[in-house]
């Protein structure tokens, strides 16, 4: 056995649970649900938790049962099924007997794959003959399925219960259908009725938790993991997905382009919290050893039912590239930069035809839609430079896939699709509105957009600043970029790196387009952090090892924890400390206003003087 | 001597060249002058350099002397006085016999100090008496200083010799007064008459090579540094600041409030190859041991001239911070986190009487004009969470700023002025449009503003993404933001992660604004990864080292370096190499179009095929 066939442990996958936090799991109120949150523990006055159970603050959290300590997970056996009853009980599903894909069962039958086989694989369910499984098709028949009152309650993170003490800015939604308060089911159903919302949740994949891409819900992240030719294990790969869900990625995407792709994959799925994507062709290259010319319908289509019913989300299918795009990409500065993208200029180039993905497309939504599969339409000729950005290539493709859209939504099969890129900031905007026109208000999916191309190792930011801004535009989900883009492969920092910051850029979006509670968790924060609450101000970040890790390097002693000033100032210049005298005296100024008409300023300010100047009443 | 006192030491200093760049000196038209740039050799055919002299690739250059191996220094003797004979030559200074502030004296003649002192300490200037030396009181005479037409070639990066081939896509400025291809002299001379922007060049600091801070310029980033009550020495100091601007500072602002803080200065300043910016009411609060109500007009004074003696180019004064303004913060979240703002609100309080920074302002005005030091009007009211974001005392502090800064400009003393904070994305703008109409379009200077309050340790990104987008509108100068913020105090790679993020940051606004020449840098980069120039692309890199350390992680080999592919796709996945097939058959389907028109298309097919597929001719 070489190290890349090294498997996951349950004794070393990451389980730590967050300080002062609790898994909770709230009831559904249409369907026996529970859902999944952290509670974060508070010492803040002025929060009154829902139901009276004191200070918390409820956050969304993508990390599974993995961060709960009270749940016994065995990597070998998977996840809980979550969703397995709620899908068995619509009743249009059957359980096949045996794997439809050729090479699906070439692999489980070949006894050499014995040792890094994922044992316990189900059988594969698909829908019954002449049945559309998809959350979209349900929502159109004005159903509310369980999985869309489940992401109604998640999306709110309680927020519903605490509206009433909540502060926060108006946003600017740029004619988004904005909620105004909170999100319900319905709501949610026709979000997702109007093809406005996607709710990636392949029937083979009920570990999943469900969520929702959609421009009037939270922005969501996504982390590309897998394995390449060089390097990493099976191992490595599922503790990567566990890592990067734990630092708040909504969906993760699995790119393995190296060896034994197929039971990485399973392995990664049955362990899965999250909804997994993939780029199919990358796999169907690897099946023709990486010639392209050489690749068929026949062996793309199979790899699609293999993944169809390993469980598979969503596929980035790079089915808007024509062959008559091709050429418009020749006088660029960087060329096609998309993997797919050039894997497919070049079969078209071979065959001087256009792409079989192109000419196949309502088979494959034949085929999708018997697994609740989305389409990721993919952005094969999305800029790789700002020179680049905005050009005939680009927007040619993306007119395309707003054709390619309407086909996929008259087979009611989920749709949304990918955007760039490379992009200076002023250009950014023309993306998301013309991606709106084009694709009918299909969510939006974008890689960065980077703003500039001189800062290779810090791309996570240049990325990020892209992001935040598209993300409030109206981008949906958000592509994650670590420092290693562009460089080299990321390691376990870089993914927390990527995640943490893209976690970051999305929240800034939700909070520019006045998402409802958005900001609860800012002014949360912010008090803490007035009120020298350190744990609590650690607590509540995105990242509270970071924030942890970061303080004790310059006050490592445990009683700089309840220091009411920090290392920045030290005692003597800190700023909060002082505004916290101020607002004493503002307070018995304002008790005392008749008396100080009457006494004159000056004695109060006397007053103040003797009172010490150092005053500060609370707590000290 | 404790370890605070240890000294610097040319030795020790940071002065490693960059790769592959030499430094090289432009010579002025007007005036004898010639500007340091940095100039990058890169193998790109497309570059026809200035003057034939090859493929190279001009960059703005902060590092002063130190990254130029050809430049013997000695850091106890400081850098060359660039710019004495510049401020001599006109005549209208007198140097001093003495110091003139008290403080000043008590330091120099104490011989305890002897051991940390720099020996090297010249008299200072002063404008002889009636005289005004300020660059505004200049540029309103119609005089082209050599300091402007310093400012106006290093501004241009020599892009007015490449023009000719150069894309790049044309900005978006807001209403800006954008030059439209390259920066002259007197563009220079006549944005500094108007006020929008300042050239801070105090005639006691000749070391520091001009620079300009001015909406119509590129954004310029500054660096905070300084010791604290529990850290650092005066050669720590020294080597930050030359850290700092070797990564790309183009101000530092020392805001020491520890031990010795007037012999750190006078180190720092004399080693400084940028301008030395000061909060001076730290210092004046040291002097009354931290009881904010006891400072008094005159300690403030005798601090501003000590300062201006020494060579400080601005000075951060809070003036604007107004006893009215006070109550306003008692509701707030984070009342006031501005230091300078606090102390000011404190003894406003306990005085019950408007600030002596706002009632001798025209004082202070006098004063700073003998000297060209300029004004920083701080934010003491700057927000410090988004919940207090454009609030009525954030706003109301900036009609006094821009009050004064009327004031400031009838005695043709140069002026910015500083802004927020904390801001969610949707709410920047309001910022931007209103300083530019309260301030009468005076230069902006803001920290961040931070998008949001929930990522410490990751609040470098937070506010690069407020920075860039303040930034295109109209902001002129960035302070940086590390990643400690909030949590510790930066050390030397947070110093670096900082000053690089906000050089992206400020290059992004450039090329969103579309200032002439500032995405040619972009463009090279991006051929070069094209081309598979490993070397160029690190070389012309933000920050070369970390790109090539982050290659090398995963293919340390250095044959990978001239590899056509990278370890994030490995060789058959590569997008770029199969793009380079396409542009290939591309051009070849274009010479032949006649004949493939004729022959039909089949037959190109055939044709590629049979050429192989895997064709690359460049180089391969």
């Amino acid at each position: 056995m070489d190290n890349t066939e090294k498997l996951p442990n349950s004794e070393t996958i990451t389980r730590t649970p967050f300080a002062s936090s609790r898994k909770i799991y709230v009831p559904g109120k249409l369907h026996d649900i529970k859902v999944a949150m952290r509670e974060i523990s508070v010492e803040d006055a002025a929060i009154k938790g829902p139901g009276g159970c004191g200070s918390v603050v409820t956050v969304y959290d993508t990390s599974g049962p993995y961060s709960d300590p009270d749940v016994e997970l065995d990597v070998r056996k998977g996840l809980p099924r979550l969703r397995e009853k709620w899908i068995m009980d619509r009743g249009d599903v059957e359980q096949l007997n045996d794997l439809s894909s050729i090479f699906g069962k070439e692999r489980l039958y070949n006894s050499d794959l014995d040792h890094l086989r994922f044992q316990d694989v189900k059988k594969p369910l698909r829908a019954r003959a002449g049945k559309n499984v998809t959350q979209l098709h349900y929502a159109r028949q004005g159903i509310i399925t369980p999985e869309m009152e489940y992401v109604a309650i998640r999306e709110n993170q309680r927020i519903d219960e605490l509206r009433e003490e909540m502060f926060q800015h108006p946003g600017q939604s740029f004619g988004a259908n904005t909620p105004m308060t909170h999100i319900t089911p319905e709501f949610v159903r026709d979000e997702i009725a109007s093809r406005r919302a996607v709710l990636p949740c392949s029937i083979n994949h009920p570990e999943a938790e469900p969520m929702i891409i959609g421009r009037n819900f939270l922005v969501k992240i996504n982390a590309n993991i897998g394995n390449s030719a060089i390097t990493s294990s099976i191992e490595e790969e599922v503790e990567k997905m566990v890592w990067a869900t734990r630092w708040g990625a909504d969906t993760v995407m699995d790119l393995s382009t190296g060896k034994n792709i197929h039971e990485t994959r399973e392995w990664i799925l049955r362990n899965s919290p999250v909804p997994i994507g993939t780029v199919p062709i990358y796999q169907a290259l690897e099946k023709v050893d990486g010639r392209a010319e050489e690749l068929t319908w026949e062996i793309f289509k199979d790899t699609l039912i293999e993944q169809c019913e390993q469980g598979v989300s969503y596929f980035t299918i790079h089915a808007g590239l024509r062959l008559h795009h091709v050429p418009m990409t020749a006088k660029r500065t960087t060329g096609i930069v998309s993997r797919g993208g050039s894997i497919m200029a070049k079969w078209c180039l071979a065959h001087h035809t256009e792409s079989f993905l192109y000419t196949h497309f309502e088979e494959t939504c034949e085929l999708l839609k018997q697994y609740d599969v989305g389409f990721s339409l993919g952005d094969g000729l999305r800029p790789g430079c700002l020179q680049d950005a905005n050009d005939e290539a680009q927007f040619g493709e993306l007119d395309t896939l707003g054709q390619l859209t309407q086909l996929a939504w008259k087979h009611d099969v989920q749709t949304f699709i990918e955007g760039p890129g490379h992009v200076p900031m002023h250009m950014i905007k023309e993306n998301m509105e013309r991606q709106l026109k084009a694709c009918g208000e299909a969510p939006f999916y974008t890689l960065g957009p980077l703003v500039t191309d001189i800062a290779p190792g810090y791309d996570h930011i240049t990325s990020a600043i892209g992001a935040a801004m598209i993300g409030w535009y109206g981008t949906a989900m958000l592509c994650y970029v670590t420092p290693k883009e562009h460089l080299g492969l990321p390691d376990r920092e870089d993914v927390r790196e990527g995640v943490v910051t893209f976690k970051l850029a999305a929240h800034a979006a939700d909070l520019a387009k006045g998402h409802p509670g958005a900001q609860y968790r800012d002014n949360a924060l912010s008090r803490a952090r007035f009120e020298f609450r350190w744990q609590d101000q650690f607590n509540l970040s995105l990242d509270p090892e970071k924030a942890v890790e970061f303080h004790d390097k310059t006050l490592p002693h445990s009683n700089a924890k309840v220091a009411h000033f920090c290392s920045m100032c030290g005692p003597k210049f800190c700023s909060m400390k002082i505004s916290h005298e101020v607002r004493d005296y503002a307070k018995s100024l304002e008790a005392d206003k008749q008396d100080a008409v009457a006494t004159g300023m000056k004695e109060k300010a006397d007053e103040f003087i003797q009172s010490g100047c150092q005053l500060y009443k609370q707590g000290a």
